[in-house]
């Protein structure tokens, strides 16, 4: 109970696909835990091989082949106090779930509805960190609302990023667009497999702000997360996207992303 | 571990002076505990009666007559996912520490230094909740830069509280200054029983901001919590506040404090 996760939020965490016993972008992952880790100044607890193995072991124990894999590292347990203890261990906790692939297949084929909110996180959520109590209410009032994800919006009308996702729309011109990530959002790691499955495929890929009313007539809109990779969404705020049902430019990110993406096998 | 505390962030928390064996204004503790779980929408965890008991024994029964009851409750526990669990009871932890009296007595005496920093929190600080991240970060580069506390600044250069505590000014006019309690701060018990207090020595209370540098002119400046009551502020960013030293309005306040305050004895 003295951890200081529990206590102050002080800490980070991952969520990594696992898809047919193997981890998906990894490497990624780990890379972004220990970027979260040197921004908030904790000490990464295991060096990343040993901490893909522990993932790949933790996964493979509890037959998880297809579900994510959850690490969660904090500042470790200390008496309360505001700052840093001294000379105490990150506290690191692994989990893994069995999620049936089935349920986002079928996701995907229906399309998913997003309501717009405004953004009331801290200043950093390009640190993947524990701060994730407005994330909760803006996606419980999602769903209250009968949508799936909650898209938050900066005080200028501009689209951030979803409660736990990504946000993506395609422009008229048939390019995808995603906004810049700098320390506004976070910089997803399916977002970034996305941007080179993109230029596989000689996709136009603009890296720039879009607002709730472009996003509203554009032709297309997604978003994206490690377990969802992209889903299509087909309302927002109520008012259909497109032609309201999921269009052909997500449809095919989501069916060649596992094809470039990287795979660790357990 | 799947505490939403723990995952989350997703709960609120007090804490609440003990005194002599005493509870320390507990009824603006436990009401604004309400108002902070009424904000992110958990069901109390108990009564108010049955709370206070709860907080009396467990500094009863750890022999804490001076010193502080913490209590924390999050939204349960439950398979991560991001919208409110259903049908599941909130998680409660209740601890007490002694802390001797001498210590503040002697940082009263002395006073403390504060830093300004830009406020890096989430948009609703006024609900007590375990959003602490940004808190921890200021308040280690205050100890950082050798001092006490971190004051967080908004855009335009107005102090609104510290990481840890309410900030204050006295006028030069000899009025007491506290930022208006809305959304920007928390609206501290220790700070509502000050302005009883001044009220009740006919000290004239100016609710309004002030930016960091009246606070430099000022002639007396403090910060108040429940833990440390009233401390004096003698140096911010290293310029000295008033002679330098601890003035006579805080003394005078820390002084007359538990003459006014709600007392519950275990």
């Amino acid at each position: 109970i003295e951890d200081r996760a529990f206590q102050f939020g002080d800490g980070a965490y991952e969520v990594c696909q696992v898809r047919q016993g193997a981890l998906i972008d990894a490497t990624r992952h780990l890379e972004r835990l220990e970027r979260s880790l040197a921004a908030i100044r904790i000490a990464p607890p295991l060096a990343r091989a040993a901490l893909l193995y522990v993932l790949c072991e933790v996964a493979a124990r509890n037959r998880v082949r297809d579900g994510l894999v959850y690490v969660q590292v904090s500042r470790g347990a200390a008496p309360r106090d505001f700052p840093f203890p001294a000379d105490v261990a990150p506290g690191i906790v692994v989990t893994a779930r069995a999620i049936d692939p089935a349920v986002n297949e079928a996701r995907a084929r229906a399309g998913v509805t997003v309501v717009t909110l405004p953004n009331q996180r801290w200043a950093r959520p390009d640190i993947k960190s524990l701060q994730l109590l407005p994330n909760v209410l803006a996606k419980q009032a999602a769903r209250e609302a009968g949508a799936f994800e909650a898209w938050l919006v900066d005080s200028n009308g501009y689209v951030l990023e979803g409660a736990s996702s990504n946000a993506w729309i395609v422009s008229e011109g048939g390019a995808l667009v995603s906004r810049r990530a700098d320390q506004a959002i976070l910089r997803g790691v399916t977002r970034a497999t996305l941007i080179d499955l993109a230029a596989d495929r000689s996709l136009a890929f603009e890296e720039r702000a879009f607002s709730v009313d472009e996003a509203r007539r554009a032709p297309e809109a997604f978003l994206s997360s490690a377990t969802m990779i992209a889903l299509p969404i087909v309302a927002i705020d109520g008012h259909s996207v497109g032609a309201g049902k999921p269009g052909p430019i997500v449809a095919a990110l989501r069916a060649h992303f596992h094809r470039l993406a990287e795979r660790t096998p357990c």
